[in-house]
């Protein structure tokens, strides 16, 4: 069964803004937005598309939950708290309904957990993939948004959480990786399709950090980003780079997997940088998060990101990191 | 020749972006958007999606600024005035960069003529159609804008411009209105392609029109939004509807021409309702924006829309307007 187009908008997604006042139930020419005095928004949008960013025979929840959170990193990177969000959904004909209660059930529970509501958005037909946009709304204080061009010389370099696990579940996920054990596998894979955005920390980083970034396109290409848009260098001592218990068992398993950890993609961590004396405040800060915050190198005045083992020898990177496609 | 994804962002849409410091030259991993104390923003979002809602053949400049414009109409809907908009394409592989330059000069005119800016978007590639999603932000006085729900019986029923014609521009394109003058013929091919929203007019609509909406399903189909969402009904009077010289002169070359104008979309004219006694401030609007508004009928308590012709014997359509797909 498939619903009509107004029907649709009304059965399913109209609930989603039910929360949110200017959404006016989806039934205006567009949504009112309004913040608070010394407040400003930011706004970041994503695109995906079936077949190249997701296969398309994922439950239809998790591919909304993972839309939906590959934008609410975006937030967390420039310390934003998310208000709302649009949703552009391109479906192919023979999308049911199943699916569209699945999807629409994968946005419920996050919007739950992230206090974030459906504003507006369109429903069209395709003849083609399935592709989703969206965009979403985020609270900053006014003039304060963390941003990735504020690293200095001798700013010390952090990461969250652990490094390397989606490149690894993706392995795990097409097959790839095989011989580990199935609670590590399966704890890989998740990391792949269901991000963790780091939006608590992110708004603790601001006045905190001097630049941030969210890690979607590797560690060292997001790190790249941010000493190229800082116009600085770094050095990234891979021993201090964070790799949780089940990335460490697939040493064996996996061809080169310190180039796997720092140029894969979709951790969805944050990099950011700070100065040296701030080290006190963050390591209070992680045990009140319970998330590690680890030191992992050092900002340079000279450009681009080196990586350095143990003994200070330089590792050379086959490849920098996820290219966009 | 196809640019890769960074170097096509920095080449082409970072130069779109300029002029808007919250954009952050397109770098950072979200834009900034702030707005002046006692404002807030209308947000309003469509999806485009080649071989459903454009050809694919046609001038590429011509297509972005389509796109543009139809959120631009949406807000002028609202009353507000543009500022900036989110753009995201997914763009098939063998699209070339002619195609993205002429794509990026439509935006960069349609850009200098509405005063809006582009903020940020993404670019991912498809193997299916070309997709594209425009998130379009402006400005309106706080809980001012104008709404679809504040109809009441008595208020009467404008509409600007002239109605129908870009419904039998699409004809003209598709080849199947022939045997008309070519310059009314280029003139109705025109109204279709590149809509003209009424910016201006919208936000000199705040604190007069009780009820708004933009003309984009048809003009019953439009005013039906605003009955429905005013729990009001409408009368409409055929014989009042303004039509234009080449609209016309189609009497004779299309079955069932007020069906055509009545029913017909993407016209982006507004049609709105105000009080009686507005009447005079309205013809002065009017000649001031050299554009007609004209009386087209009066809210009645009853629900649905009923159009009445010159001897008040009602109109029955076959249809009520594009269903959306």
């Amino acid at each position: 069964m498939k619903t009509g187009e107004f029907e649709r908008i009304i059965q399913y997604f109209a609930p989603l803004a039910s929360e949110f006042p200017g959404a006016f139930g989806l039934t205006d020419d567009a949504a009112v937005l309004s913040v608070a005095p010394g407040y400003e928004f930011a706004v970041t949008t994503d695109t995906v598309v079936e077949g190249v960013h997701f296969v398309g025979d994922e439950p239809p929840a998790q591919i909304a939950a993972k839309m939906l959170r590959v934008n609410l990193s975006d937030l967390a990177a420039m310390g934003a708290r998310p208000v709302a969000y649009t949703l552009n959904i391109a479906l192919r004909r023979d999308v049911d309904d199943a699916w569209l209660k699945g999807f629409c059930a994968g946005l419920r529970a996050d919007q739950d957990a992230f206090g974030v509501h459906l504003m507006g958005g369109d429903s069209v037909a395709t003849n083609g993939p399935v592709v989703l946009t969206v965009t979403a709304f985020g609270e900053t204080p006014s003039g304060k948004a963390l941003r990735r061009n504020g690293a200095v010389p001798g700013d010390r370099i952090y990461v969250s959480g652990t490094i390397g696990d989606a490149a690894l579940g993706l392995r795990v996920v097409q097959g790839k990786l095989v011989g580990l054990e199935d609670a590590a596998a399966a704890g890989l894979a998740l990391r792949y399709h269901l991000p963790e955005p780091r939006l608590t920390l992110g708004r603790e980083l601001i006045n905190v950090a001097s630049a941030a970034a969210d890690i979607s396109d590797g560690l060292v290409a997001d790190l790249g980003h941010i000493t190229d848009a800082s116009g600085v260098g770094a050095v990234l001592n891979w021993e201090d780079v964070p790799i949780s218990v089940a990335a460490r068992a697939t040493a064996t398993l996996v061809d080169n997997l310190p180039e796997v950890i720092l140029t894969g993609g979709d951790d969805y961590e944050l990099v950011f940088t700070a100065p040296v004396d701030v080290a006190p405040k963050l390591s209070v800060l992680a045990k009140r998060l319970n998330l590690d915050l680890c030191e992992v190198g050092v900002i340079e005045a000279n450009n681009g990101v080196r990586v350095i083992d143990v003994n200070g020898r330089e590792i050379v990177l086959q490849e920098k990191g996820y290219v966009h496609c």
